[in-house]
């Protein structure tokens, strides 16, 4: 049995002034789906887990939001963080918690904000990556460069499997003339979506991460029955913060246990007002509209407007510019700035703004 | 005696979306002086007319707001026209009323949106053409032009006068050549800003425009009695669109009837939001914001952003723009498009968007 595993963290501050803190990324339609990017996330994966084996990682803050996002997903799916630990205590516990339900279950673990037109082939994707975690690899799956990326890791494979390929190594995220001579070499944009059975993963985990593999299984044992709330709250504290790159996938891959399926379906991590304008359909001008707000542009090109505020947006002679209207911020920058949206955000912080952050 | 005549209409529509149909230019704050243009105005003048010798001609839709930014002003001093009529009319009309009142009374004729910021030099020149009033002239102002503008009109002076000079004639707005060679030529901007004995323009009123003369005559007479709106509701009507400098000056300026004196004073109708920052205060980096809302800009320079509409306005990485945000609509556009600010209105009242404009 297949079991989706989502975590669902991160604020996406190169998408404020709409993603906030207390309201990331994840929960909002930045598509016009008119579904927000978790639930298209939880709509991709229905051909492989319905909700019942649908498991959502969340923190305190945002786990009423997704509750309701998301009503079809059973509450014992939906496993609250106390506090932040980074993704492999949160990856962990999904495991360890699946596993005292379906022993032999398998899972992947999927982005809640990523954009994947095609789901089709996203599936068929996950579907080759179940078939070699059947034959005990911890699988990842590789995409296809498309230019020499600063922003992804690098996945550097080796021997042929039916479906995938052994992988040799992680690479950390490299300079760009380092990333090109990876991409030369036929390396992979590594993408942080993971398929495993979830004995395999634990398997390792304990041989890697004993403590922390011991306190996510003592709290899944007490999941479902009334102690979850009091076992969580007393040893989820105890856990470190650490990534499951650096906690599992990079000790397993010297251990030759993880594999490789290649993924050509397109695929966007909409880190920024630009590359999500990218992915999005734009009039005969290049202009993206992004929300149903009113809008009205005179001598306008591939300009980037968001009308989430109820208030009327006019632009005139502008060119390459992102607009962002909300009910209490409005965001003006070049379109080739829109990483910079973070120097804001951080000097908002800085200042102690939390209305606006 | 000398009376203040403030016509106050228009919209400003280059300064959209603060000024509006319902709340023009003249209403607002828009030097930070915590004063409307209009304030600023009837304070301007206050050396030479206090409050019960200042009038505003204004409009029914302005009526009320005029009234309570000006508490000092008597009502009877409000010429509320019940339709517009262009300028002659509004002017003609105060003339009149104020003739009942003070039949040997000097006013002049002032706009209500402009920016003068050296009072002191204004109140002088214009009490040089008050001077030259008492000898029977329509007087003028005529500021040294600073630029071969094509926006104004331009005058050609003659005989010399003692602190002024005889105009000769009135130019209409030239197009760039002609204008150079206005400026070449020593003719003068026309400021619209006029200075007259009361019974000199009734006078010459009625020597051009009999009927006109005859109805504001009849209306002035029932001003200060209980048939007052009864009679401008009857009369009104009748008066024909005009201005003044069609309905009077030119063909006074033909009899040799007016005359000029010099400003020297420097003097800014804000016609848009390049023009209006132009004359504030910039911070180092050369942005100008008008509002004391809640602005934070990295990397920006020469831009002009406008905290109306109570929201948080964020830029990075843009260079002279033009940023308003007023609670119902945000403006965008560079400051060399300013003046195109007027299509984006003319544009929402063609498509009956009478909310916004």
């Amino acid at each position: 049995m297949f079991h989706a595993v989502i975590p669902a963290g991160g604020s996406g501050t190169r998408l404020w002034p709409l993603s906030r803190s207390h309201h990331p990324k994840f929960l909002h339609d930045l598509t016009g789906s008119k579904r927000s990017l978790l639930q298209d996330t939880v709509d991709r994966l229905e051909p492989l887990a319905d909700a019942t084996r649908t498991y959502v990682v969340t923190g305190t803050a945002h786990a009423t939001s997704v509750a309701r996002q998301l009503p079809d997903v059973p509450d014992a799916n939906l496993l609250i963080e106390p506090s932040p630990r980074d993704s492999c205590p949160a990856v962990a516990l999904a495991a360890a918690v699946i596993a005292e339900r379906d022993p032999s279950g398998i899972m992947g673990s999927f982005h809640s904000d990523h954009l994947i037109p095609d789901g089709r082939r996203f599936v068929e994707t996950v579907r080759k990556a179940v078939k070699l975690a059947k034959d005990g690899y911890l699988m990842t799956i590789g995409m296809t460069p498309t230019a020499p990326e600063t922003g992804f890791g690098y996945l550097r494979c080796g021997k042929k499997l039916d479906g995938g390929m052994v992988l040799d190594e992680f690479r950390e995220k490299p300079d760009r003339e380092t990333a090109q001579s990876y991409v030369d070499q036929g390396y992979l944009w590594n993408s942080g979506l993971f398929v495993w059975q979830v004995s395999t993963f634990l398997d390792e985990l304990a041989r890697q991460q004993p403590k922390l593999h011991d306190i996510v299984r003592e709290i899944a044992a007490a999941w479902d029955t009334p102690a979850r709330g009091e076992v969580i709250g007393k040893l989820w504290p105890e856990l470190p913060r650490i990534s499951v790159d650096h906690a599992v996938m990079e000790g397993a891959a010297e251990a030759g246990k993880v594999a490789v399926v290649p993924g050509d379906f397109s695929w966007n991590d909409l880190g920024d007002w630009d590359t999500l304008a990218d992915v999005l359909e734009s009039d005969v001008d290049g202009n993206v509209t992004i929300g149903s707000g009113e809008v009205l542009s005179i001598d306008t090109t591939n300009t980037v407007v968001v009308p989430r505020g109820g208030r009327l947006i006019a632009t005139v002679g502008v060119s390459d510019l992102v607009v962002v209207d909300t009910e209490d911020a409005v965001l003006v920058c070049p379109r080739s700035r829109a990483q910079d949206v973070k120097k804001l955000v951080d000097e908002l912080k800085a200042r102690g703004d939390r209305a606006h952050t």
